[in-house]
């Protein structure tokens, strides 16, 4: 039976490591003098399983392909109890970790995102008939529910009971089903809120990892918050208890006519948008009623709001601390995992070049051979034929590595018939007022900006024209163009694109000049005017202050991206809940003799200034989204509340405040990542010279065509290397890694690092020891045991990933 | 001429360290076998320059004295060069120095502030005649510039030029008094936008230290808050000009009309005030228009805002650090200058119990016999017979503790009547369920509370009553009573009152107490319901969190406090401003034909619910402190700018906004200081133990009546310590600090204050060594080089202040 042998394996799965070893020497013992490498893991536990007998080279490329497995494993942060544990897995592994499989999971989950556009109510122009959108989703539904299987097909069913994630999706996914065949067969739809329910498929896929992440990090901020928010609500409810007493009797404007109403006031105050109206009628009774609502506000506002972040950002601080050192762990399980795979019997403890290489055609088949033999000379720091264990832990930090032969940084045109021209444009880049000059330009852009704009008078486009597309409009475009092309004249297009700053300028300039083109063809495309004080930013650079900000937020980038959906993703869930309760109503002239009367009255020619408010609705998913903008935002947002209050029934409430304590929490945590960061980028920056980062982000490489021979450079990449090295020649290659909050954080961490593994040695050494020692298994012996102590000394006494 | 002597003595000040061993010196070859032991610097210097002839005992008091002036400027921080070079300067020093005068400059300059509540416009309450409040502040004035004179006849009036604070003061002082008199002189108030500056008075007191340090981290703030304001304000310069091609055309709302209506509108945008109105018009005409509000308030308030908030906390982080360090040096200094005082010739190396006791004699007159003695044998680690200068750089810290026999620690009923009662309560509160029944108790009174408020029928007073002053509540109150009276006959009052819990309980209790009466008496005061809820905080005792940010409260207070001092400075300033410029306008009925008309429509019997808008103005400087209060809160605050653009001018916009963008960085400021106060808390808590906090706050010293009479107890402190040492015994004694953050500081920078004390070591010496050991002066012995030396071994080897 399938399923039996699956649970067999599962079992197996727990002592992975320890039946590795087994077998391991069970291999040892039967193949103890073959001509070859022997194989260890994969090779010996198949054949234990299937009884195929395989050849030599099939053996080792089993290896590299589980070891590069693992590796990617390691990269993606998936847990190992996931990996195939026999070759018939495999094909089923291979089939979901395909590029397609992720593709069309993500299109599946899109389109059912995208769904809410055409189901009722629908956006006017997306709207489908039901059996359409029914149909649509039932399809999509399917994709998920194949490609669920697949993944459970090869993971085991008994997976889903211990992984959250996949249960809910499962669940999800029935009921959504469900619900589709109840659509179509009815033809209407229902009071459908699971719909909210859907970005689950989205953040479940591959493409999302960034996402889940972040809510993880949500999930694991919540209790202090949640903590938090119960004092907060304490001094809340006991200032209304306080506010219903004073002014219930006296004050005629509603706000605090019950307890509840007490309650909403304060909880409004809270976030002031109704600040200070709720205090006028009173303050009109006496002035000394404003001393309420000044301590409320200095308390609940001032005080533990402030003090709600600084919990938030402690919290945020050690979890992101405790991300870095799992994510560092994992991936050096997965680095010896695949290096118990890659060494051979005759070199227990070194990996070599050739098994290197077979295991990068796997893991990463876009690496030429320079690529491959440059990576491994940077791994073995040793110098001798093989990595040894330690070495090869630190895989990873290779792989993010860009080579380049130091000769090659000769300017772009000194083989080329543009020469003479480059090297005038290289000698005018590097004319010591170039820059100045270019400021200069700069600000004389900006001064005649301005100029322009208070020169704009009469009729709107002339203005127009006159700003963005008038004579020193050209004249300053191509200064700006002739600069853009002096300076890739002079360090070739690549080298220029590798700046930031350069792409901004050029996409700039040419946004600006794209303005201007289209201005003068279409007077009335005003957004155009937005790209000429574009330019101006470049005077930020002039500044540390400004490039420390800028640099956060590239640092920042990722997350900021992560955060956004995570927004995105409530926003989706809240927006379909809220049509389902409220796409009903219409709100204009609504709520006659409330306190938001004014905001709501409606006429054709609507001659109030006010009065727009009720196209603050949830008709439809992007009216919805701007309605959830605006609650977002919380100004005013307690009308909104109120209408719907009044019009769909007081529990409506509920809606409005959850999603408010939903977005605070939300943005509590971004206003923390972001002053994570800053800090982060701070503290290295003071920590870190010009030079040192120089040295982080740029690895040399000596070598020789002699050298790659001594290493065991043979075949296809001895070929391939040939190209690179001329025989008896020193080449030195520079490998460069792009700056991401990764690098910096293992320079920020170093200390911790080294605590973190030896920390880890020591918990992970006394099981496997204990295990392998014992009687149970009398064959050990302690060639296993070996790698290990040794590992454990370099460890101990350097610095090793 | 005293003039002369005085710029002498200035000029002599700035190597007075070297005058100092010079005279020192000169003493040393005079008076080479003296009975008694030789002065060394006042009584040589006084002698120098009066000639007058003084005793032994004489000189020593006034280096007692000398040296209590030098801890004390250490103390308060207070630059060594207002330090008084002779002893004629004493006088003046101790006169400027002194309590009473302090209390007077407090109170001259809070009547000054006052006096904004009698002068027009006035609270009606405190209005006053023009003669009345101008001679009161001609008389204030005068106290004020009466203290100045005394203070710039002993530190010199060529002082007043280097120190900023003086000459503004000064300056400001002049203005007013011309001021004053011609407002006496004309019987009328002029504009007197001058009067803004009476604050700097109240500042400059020597209570409002706290205040001046805040004032000054904010100047230190503010670079890095303009760049960022800077780079705010393009995008909203940006913005507005997109805002106005854009809405200007075909949106009749006045929000984009003019270029400078546009920017008013993005501005106000930027603090949500205006949101979603400003964007209703075009919302209306087309759903797209919603994306340039919202991209606009993501870029500006959700990114740039909150990397203001991260750059300024990054500043006020390194600020911390540089003000503790730069308060830690300046205190050893002081220590070592006073240290120089104490040494005599036969001794240069160690101050005796004599000299220290002489010390304290002047410098906290407080201090009984025990005290100093036990400070002493505090300071003194090495049980040598002296303080060493490490020894005795360490003075500061002692200063703080508070001691009390080990002996004393017994329970307070020992030795009492009341033992047998003492001894049960005591069982009783250590019995291990009693503060689970305590807890118990205040849920139930919490259960209670709420069932009565949800009881809550028909009269307001008698629900009032109900919750407030029925039987369940006398039933809780009797019980907490009794808890506290247990809790007080267990360890005592004043142990007891120690705790701050124990007060917070004690006096909700009282307060509920008094409410309940209260409220049986006079129905109508509903204010006391607030007393009852309070109690049910003690549950937030229980979580660790909770007692983190109420830890953090505690710590914060002083910072919080002077925060307070500076918002109200701020308030002032700008009240008396606003004042001056809009007391005159009445606003009911104003702004008609504009997008605020709603909110300033008045009528007699005010029918409509908004309308009460009219109530803030600026007609005195109450209102005018709750109207800034709203504008500091931000909602709704263009509805005043606008109106008063509307009746005052359209310049008048320029105070509001100026007051937004001050009120910004103030709170921004704030908000950074609790974000650092809670990291620090934490970040301590992590790192000790409650043990290593026990050995921080206490320290034990055991002595016995031989060791003190060793060190040289005679006359008056061997009869005080003869009381509390019996012959032949040793006695231990228990020093206690107060938590302050300073103390935590010196915990937490341990590391780092090694390095300061290394790094200020190193550049003081080298300085002084080539001086002395130059040719100018060939009397020059190594004796004064030594102390030094051996100091600096100390500091090196072992953590010394």
């Amino acid at each position: 039976m399938k399923f039996e042998g699956l649970l067999h394996i599962m079992k197996d799965g727990i002592n992975r490591s320890i039946y590795s070893s087994f077998s391991n020497n069970l291999d040892n013992r039967t193949d103890t003098d073959g001509g070859g490498d022997a194989t260890l893991d994969m090779g010996s536990r198949s054949s234990l399983h299937t009884g195929l007998q395989m050849s030599e080279d099939e053996h080792w490329e089993m290896n590299y392909h589980e070891a590069a497995i693992y590796l990617e494993e390691g990269l993606n942060n998936e847990k190992f109890d996931s990996h195939p544990s026999s070759p018939e897995e495999l094909p089923a592994y291979l089939r979901v970790h395909n590029p397609w499989y992720h593709g069309l999971d993500l299109l599946a989950s899109l389109v059912l995102i995208l769904l809410a556009f055409t189901e009722d109510p629908a956006v006017p122009a997306f709207e489908l008939p039901v059996w359409a959108h029914g149909t649509i989703e039932l399809l999509a539904l399917s994709v998920i529910g194949i490609e669920l299987h697949l993944k459970l097909k090869w993971i085991g069913w008994g997976t889903i009971f211990k992984h959250k994630r996949t249960m809910l999706k499962g669940i999800t996914l029935l009921i959504m089903v469900l619900e589709a065949v109840v659509v179509l067969c009815r033809q209407s739809s229902h009071f459908r809120v699971t719909r909210a329910l859907r970005p689950i498929f989205l953040v479940d896929t591959r493409h999302c990892g960034g996402v889940r992440r972040f809510i993880r990090q949500i999930l694991q901020s919540l209790p202090p918050i949640i903590d938090m928010l119960g004092l907060l609500m304490f001094f809340v409810a006991t200032y209304s208890l306080l506010g219903y007493y004073l002014f219930t009797e006296h004050v005629d404007n509603g706000h605090f006519q019950t307890i509840s109403d007490s309650f909403v006031s304060m909880f409004v105050l809270l976030t002031t948008a109704n600040f200070p109206d709720v205090m006028m009628p009173s303050y009109a009774k006496s002035k000394w009623y404003a001393l309420f609502f000044i301590l409320y506000i200095i308390t609940v506002l001032y005080v533990l709001m402030n003090l709600m972040l600084a919990v938030v950002y402690e919290t945020f601080t050690r979890i992101e601390r405790d991300k870095c050192r799992a994510l560092l762990l994992h991936r050096r399980g997965a680095a010896r995992r695949a290096f118990r795979l890659l060494v051979s019997r005759r070199a227990p403890r070194a990996v070599r070049l050739r098994h290197f290489a077979g295991l990068l055609r796997h893991y990463a088949p876009h690496y030429g051979g320079l690529d491959v033999y440059l990576m491994f000379k940077q791994l073995s720091r040793s110098g001798g034929g093989g990595l040894s264990r330690a070495e090869f832990a630190n895989v990873y930090e290779v792989f993010a590595l860009r080579w380049a032969a130091q000769a090659a940084r000769a300017p772009w045109y000194s083989a080329s018939p543009l020469e003479p021209l480059g090297r005038a444009a290289a000698v005018a880049v590097r004319w010591r007022y170039f820059e100045h000059l270019v400021y200069a330009i700069i600000i004389g852009n900006g001064v005649s900006m301005i100029l322009r704009v208070f020169e704009a008078a009469g009729d709107l486009q002339d203005s127009a024209r006159l700003l963005c597309a008038s004579w020193d409009t050209w004249l300053f475009l191509i200064l700006f163009l002739l600069e853009a092309a002096l300076r890739i004249m002079a360090s070739g297009l690549s080298a220029y694109l590798e700046s930031g700053w350069n792409v901004f300028d050029l996409s700039v300039t040419l946004l600006a000049l794209l303005g201007a083109v289209m201005l003068t063809i279409a007077p009335k495309l005003f957004i155009v005017v937005m790209f000429r004080p574009l330019r101006l930013m470049r005077l930020y650079k002039l500044k540390k202050r400004y490039r420390d900000v800028f640099g956060t937020l590239v640092l920042l980038s990722p997350l900021m991206s992560s955060a956004g959906c995570v927004m995105l993703v409530m926003y989706y869930f809240f927006a379909i809940i809220g049509m389902e309760l409220f796409a009903g109503y219409d709100l204009r002239n609504c709520c006659i003799n409330t306190t938001v009367e004014d905001f709501y009255k409606y006429s054709e020619n609507s001659s109030t200034p006010l009065g727009y408010y009720y196209l603050n609705n949830f008709e439809n998913i992007l009216t919805s989204g701007v309605s959830l903008f605006e609650l977002t935002v919380v100004n005013n947002w307690f009308i909104l509340m109120n209408a719907y209050a009044t019009v769909a029934g007081q529990f409506s409430r509920i809606y409005f405040m959850v999603f408010y304590l939903f977005t605070m929490v939300v943005l509590t945590i971004v206003v923390a990542s972001v002053l994570e960061a800053f800090r982060f980028r701070i503290q290295y920056k003071r920590s870190t010279t010009k030079r040192d980062e120089e040295k982080l982000l740029h690895e040399e490489v000596h070598t020789s065509w002699e050298e790659a021979q001594r290493l065991g450079a043979s075949g296809d990449l001895a070929e391939e290397l040939r190209a690179h090295l001329p025989p008896g020649m020193q080449v030195t290659f520079i490998g460069t890694r792009p700056r991401t909050k990764e690098v910096l954080q293992r320079r920020m961490y170093q200390a911790d690092i080294q605590k973190w593994l030896a920390e880890e040695d020591d918990s992970e050494d006394a099981p496997p020891s204990t295990t392998v020692t014992s009687s149970e298994d009398p064959l050990s012996p302690p060639i296993i045991q070996q790698p290990d102590s040794e590992n454990n000394h370099q460890i101990r006494t350097g610095y090793q990933l």
